[in-house]
């Protein structure tokens, strides 16, 4: 999709940090390291954001709204202090943008203080909403999260004898909601990472490195390729661990990929080292795991990792796999900046047509700007982008997307490079149609707004404007996920394609 | 240069906008098409921004800290009425980042108010301001645009008789400094755009073009082909003029490029049309023209147009040039996101490497982070960026960056890329070491922090970490710049070389 | 006291508005009315505020730290729709300032939104925050108000049969609490007013007036002699009914004082009048009423009526009360501005002593003021205030003070006085010593820092630098509010005086 | 006048500090000092304020839009360092709100950096303006205080010989325009504080006390008395030396008053001490000293000094005069919060009528309240106050009131009060009625908005609801200003009635 301002929007990340014992503060300052991972998420969700820590069994917290980077100041951090602490970053949508629904949701329970973090979206939420209510809970925010908090806390009531045994907990919690939810959990002992049966939404686990050895890259390869024993406690000298929706900003705080947090699966993570609870098999053996393709096509940040693969890579996948499905006569490959890059380069190389830039970004242009006068409102989403025109003029361009959802901003552009010299402009679009609602995390436009319900490719082409347009097909699409998945592991695949199928994972009876 | 951070700052940026007679506000909003101006300008200057409008003799104005799309709100834009008007847009530096230095300057004078926004630095700035002090004129500010401005009223005073013969006064002003300046200047009548005599600072002509007919960029080209006549006024249905630093925004407010300032020109905007009142000859006629040729380099966006060339292709032909100067057996090309990707692109076309990517750039890392723990402070500045490990795994990759100033982001990138398992990494830098201050508009570093007057190519290789690093000849750059001048103009082209050489257009003698 | 920044902070403020059926928004806004009413409340509570409507079920809230008229902007009150809605007004303490703790309370019920707005604390809050933590409701406050709000929707499970039964729940949630508490509940049907068995905080309604119709407070007096029926509803056509903590804000949104809500009373007001549903007696028959007679000394504002009299009237009889007790040979009477004037007049009524004003206040010395430098600190708190020297020199001054808490504002201004020419400053003290802790609402320094339990009065003086110093006796202060109260209405009468006798209402034994 | 928000608005103040030779920054903190001096000065401008502080030559400056305890936070503070400086706070008029025009102005010169702050008004304003715009100066605000300091530093040139004296400078200025300015300029070396000739605004010296030792104000009534000596410069060990328009807080950053400036005076402040460089003589010797009357009347502090007497004093003896004038058969006298209460209080005092309280201020109205609905709009200014009923119920009200000047805030309180029972309200203006413009500093509304041009006042209490309604006499408040006039001292008395007689103090041929 070109552009953000139209079609999908993400659905949060979380993340969480802990220090090994005999780590000091200086070393791993685990405030830092969160809000660190959170900058690195803040592609999954630009609302707000929140970071709780845990001295001893006291928390501390501090939430706002925008991003990452201005929420947490210098004086925040700082009084964050603990060794383990949770955060999250949540997504912008229209309605309810307030300070009430940030996350990690703090609680009070008879145990001590509990904060939850979680990215997803319950399918039954409505059901299980009613539940927490009938058994006399008020709840102050519309969230699935805080039902997931209140479940946690209320099934069964934590008042009962061997009320504090979270992994329990959480193993009924997750009896009663199936999908879709990666969540970070923090009590006041420990930090549990859980991730939903059918995988689907990303979860990883990175381990703290010490940052004056040396290559980790090269090392961290071998890594994922042999780790794959259930229940493994790392056994040399941590400095401690980090759980986090991507693998994306490991780098960035000092952090190597240790290993995916499995389907079902929970994860406690204390400050002596990491332990597989538990794996909760989904209910419907038919369909084991979900994972979200379009965490491939467009959500994820291109230099994450799941299952064993780059997300880049799987995007360069794409770009090859269409230039097999949809050919076209031109003299140069390109695309709208940025995210459609690695499947344009995929195009190039697979076609030998060269890569070429058509259009620059203004990055300064602001989400909200003045209403433009009648005579401005043409030039709409085109004023973001400057075309260069030298490289384009009397020429054909191969202009690669990586989705059509609303397919409102692509007009404009096809204008812009049409006006400004291009001969012909062909649309190849790196993912299948868009069709149908996710209800596992995705906010997708209602059906009638999808363009996809509304016109085939070639109406579409001639609706933008555009020489011709191709989708790639949903097998192409599948195929070149498989390519560089990793199957050495003991690792089941499977990926949700509901959006563009009308396949779900789990039956919509609610 | 790889990171905004470092280096080079930028030299603001100057706008001005008027309606034509007989044109509506709906049709042309004046301050609309300005504060889209500065948002195209914004790479010139991020510190503050300004917009004066005039309206009928009395002018309108707001300024504020910050990126021009949250300085100007709709409730601004509407209280900024006027058939006419000047805009500005400032650089950051470290210590005087107040808002009395936002520019346009406004100043009552004897004539009516007048307004003034500079691009660029006086290099006989200490003995001017001396010379207004002694008139007896106190100034507000440390800059030498209010020096500008109260030379404008004061020499001769305006006061006398034919005072208000500003172009006279413009003039006057023209023998008193001769670098460097591009200005717009707005009194109650019209508007003056006005290019220093040895044209260092670049300022274009742009007309509003109807934008329900069609196809602009086609006739574009012809357009800039032929016009060159010096007095040339419009004839055909004008919507009105502008006149900006850079042609990169022309299509976000619906603009043509038309022509350039020519240097020492003083072009006269008014709602009839406009006019070349004068030229202006530099004092030294050895040294005729001296534009800027880092704008080429660095600091113009790659879709503006610069003596008939696009920016972007001289970076692109830099890029070739290196091919040739200094090849290097590798398996891939690449840069740092992203300002020397055309150079890049370049240096792939010439040599037949494949141009692949090699980090993403996390656009939500901010300015100003909290102060990392001790262990933190070892990633730098590479927490901005993402290796895409797949793409260079045990490869060797040419990496190109467009200047090298500090020399302190390349390193810690070359580490990263080597961690992450790159084989070789190769620096090639698409222009010559910067050695020298710059006293015409642009903020380097002292000479002491200048990278290139510490050690030469090798030494910083291996102080990089680099396995080679080459720079570009001068005379490569100047030939990459030759390549697409359009001379089929009478046009007289020369630049300013002085970072690189050492050779200032003029005697520094104050 | 005599400077709010020592001593005892208030206790919140609660407000409700309802609009009679067939009255138009226009006629009745409800938000506004609020607002107006949270403005009057304002001294009860600085730190934040909020209102909640409710537009036929939906409800709509706006919270925000600080001051109501900056909380309440146009916008808020114009998105702020329905017929009835609460409003809630919070005091400062040191550490929990956050957004979080703002009231209204809003929570998702299964019988709908509820919103709960408190001033108060209750005595068991511990014991009743371990209650419904055990039943695995995660509390995410540490607020008592929230702890209300759960055992209103928990107790019994409002998912019962009969769960709708909102005065049945709160009878309930009585029979666990009993002080203090005013409270003001909005289900989505109705609101009500309730307020605890001992009648501890106050709580009064107004009827809203139609403003063009003439005097309003000589009709006023009649009405509050005669009414006294339990259920009586209001036949005569009504534009609405407001509920608040006190009536001193009611002329400004133009109602009537109606009559208090009565210790234990449960009123429910609907668009259709109001009706009290019933009266809940105290536990213990022994201390049936236990209004804080503190409400007297210093927290109401003196406009406001409890119990058939005004505080002002309640006030200048302490200070005739206090002249009685404890004169002095003085040439003149005054105060520092200007809580205790009415004390000040009183004794000046009852000696004869002329009232005159000795020192200015500057309203414009902010709360948080920079840190002044070493000899600046030596002039404290008296830098608020301007002796009016002329008015006191070489004379003898009594200087009535409502009450002395931490007694560290004094000192200062005595010495100003002296300074300033006074010959003698005699401290005369409009209530009793401080001695006790209050676990009802007030925040009451801890007993180290009541300076009653460090020296007598004797003592005091002489730290001070008084020339004498006399505090009204317990009795005296308990005459004093007897002398106005209005008996002709079956009222029951009796207040806590726990702060200064240790004699608490109900016993603590949790 | 009852109430801010309609009528008259101040003035402005200025301030200045200085440290003596060898007294530490510790203590005696400039920008501490001028900080507090501001807030002190605060009544007199609410608009914005400013700081410059001089170390060594060097400026250090901040300003801002609002109160001075929310503009200088302890950062500033800590910033302005130095051994002198000047503040401004200035007030708020409708248009101009805005930064560009906070004062102090300051500019660099040939001699230096020099910073003014100015309180009045300019009569010649435009003249003088017209006389530096033709000298070729452009001016960057419309204010008049920018043109004194651009004729400071051009009239003569200073860049001509023996430029740098500064006092034939501002004597040369002072030869231009007679009335109306208190002055504070701080240049390299040294602070000039100066009069105007007529004396129209206040300025007084004041010495800063060491605080440890004892009794100052005493003293303070002997100096007064007795100083008048030219030059006299301290001889005793100082601390320093402030500068203020109003002596009112002295006492808060521990000063004492040392005199008064003399009407035409240039004072120079070095770190030495204090000198009385020059008295500059009216031009019109049949005007000689034309202080404004409104200071005594409404403007100041009512503890502040000014001709040897007390505000406050000269406020009471109105009410005395008032009473002897219109004496009328009444229960109670009072007025509304707080500014004439000092008048009240003398009324009382000469009638025997008792004073008494019959509204309460809520402090928490806030200025800019939302839009109210049709039916609160009728209550208007009368929702800022609380009616205490039980004082006045049946009861004949003097309320006295210090001045009329729109007349639409007392109409309301009329009405409140006789809805509350009130059974006569006889309106007594403690100052004659507001006639006429001032062109001196005052910013009064237009000839129709003063009400006492529109009618008399019979007439405007029949309009008001009032059963009388009688001003002072223009005589009566002479003889009020006369009677505690220190004319011990060589001072000259004689003061500016123009807005209520029509008599201006200079010629208004301009």
């Amino acid at each position: 999709m070109a552009c953000d301002e139209t079609g999908l929007t993400h659905a949060c990340g979380v993340f969480a940090c802990i220090r090994a014992d005999g780590v000091s503060s200086e070393e791993v300052d685990v405030a830092s390291v969160i809000s660190l991972g959170l900058v690195s998420l803040q592609h999954r969700g630009q609302e707000s954001a929140g970071i709780v820590t845990n001295e001893s069994g006291r928390f501390h917290q501090h939430k706002g709204m925008g991003l990452a980077s201005q929420i947490f100041q210098e004086q925040h951090i700082k009084s964050l202090t603990g060794n383990m602490g949770i955060g999250h970053t949540r997504y912008s949508t229209a309605g309810s943008s307030e300070l009430v629904n940030c996350q990690p949701f703090v609680v009070d329970t008879i145990h001590g203080q509990m904060a939850v973090g979680h990215n997803g979206e319950l399918v039954n939420a409505k059901a299980l909403r009613k539940k927490v209510l009938l058994q006399g809970t008020g709840l102050s925010t519309g969230s699935d999260s805080e039902v997931i908090t209140q479940l946690l806390t209320a099934t069964p009531p934590c008042g009962e004898p061997d009320g504090a045994n979270w992994p329990g907990r959480i193993y009924e919690m997750m009896q009663l909601t199936q999908i879709s939810y990666s969540l970070v959990i923090m009590t006041k002992r420990c930090i549990y990472a859980v991730r939903d049966p059918h995988g689907n939404r990303p979860l990883c686990i990175g381990k703290l490195r010490n940052l004056t050895d040396s290559p980790q890259f090269s090392r961290l390869g071998r890594k994922i390729m042999h780790n794959g024993h259930d229940s493994d406690i790392s056994k040399d000298h941590d400095l401690g661990w980090v759980v986090s929706s991507e693998s994306c900003g490991f780098h960035s705080f000092g952090a190597s990929m240790y290993r995916e947090v499995k389907p079902g699966e929970i994860i406690e993570l204390t400050a002596k080292g990491i332990n597989s609870v538990r794996i909760v098999p989904p209910q419907n053996p038919e369909k084991p795991m979900s994972f979200c393709v379009f965490e491939y096509v467009y959500f994820a940040r291109p230099d994450s990792m799941f299952e064993g693969q780059m997300v880049y890579g799987v995007r360069q996948q794409c770009g090859k796999q269409l230039a097999i499905e949809a050919p076209v006569e031109a003299e140069l490959v390109s695309t709208v900046p940025e995210s459609a890059t690695p499947a344009a380069l995929g195009y190039s190389l697979r076609t030998g047509i060269p890569y070429v830039e058509v259009l620059t970004k203004n990055r300064y242009v602001g989400r909200t700007f003045i209403q433009p006068s009648n005579r401005l409102r043409k030039l709409g989403v085109a004023r973001k982008f400057g075309p260069i025109s030298m490289n384009f003029k009397g020429k054909r361009i191969v202009l690669i997307d990586d989705s059509i959802v609303r397919g409102n901003t692509m007009g404009p552009i096809i204008k812009l490079l049409k006006q400004a010299g291009a001969r012909e402009v062909h649309i190849r679009v790196a993912s299948p149609p868009v069709k149908y609602p996710c209800y596992m995390g995705i906010n997708i436009p209602t059906k009638e707004e999808l363009i996809a319900n509304r016109m085939n490719a070639d109406q579409l082409a001639k609706e933008l404007g555009a020489d011709s347009l191709v989708y790639l097909s949903l097998e192409g699409l599948l195929n070149a996920v498989q390519v560089g998945i990793d199957d050495s592991a003991d690792r089941k695949t499977g990926h949700c394609t509901a959006c563009l199928s009308g396949k779900y994972p789990v039956q919509l009876d609610w």
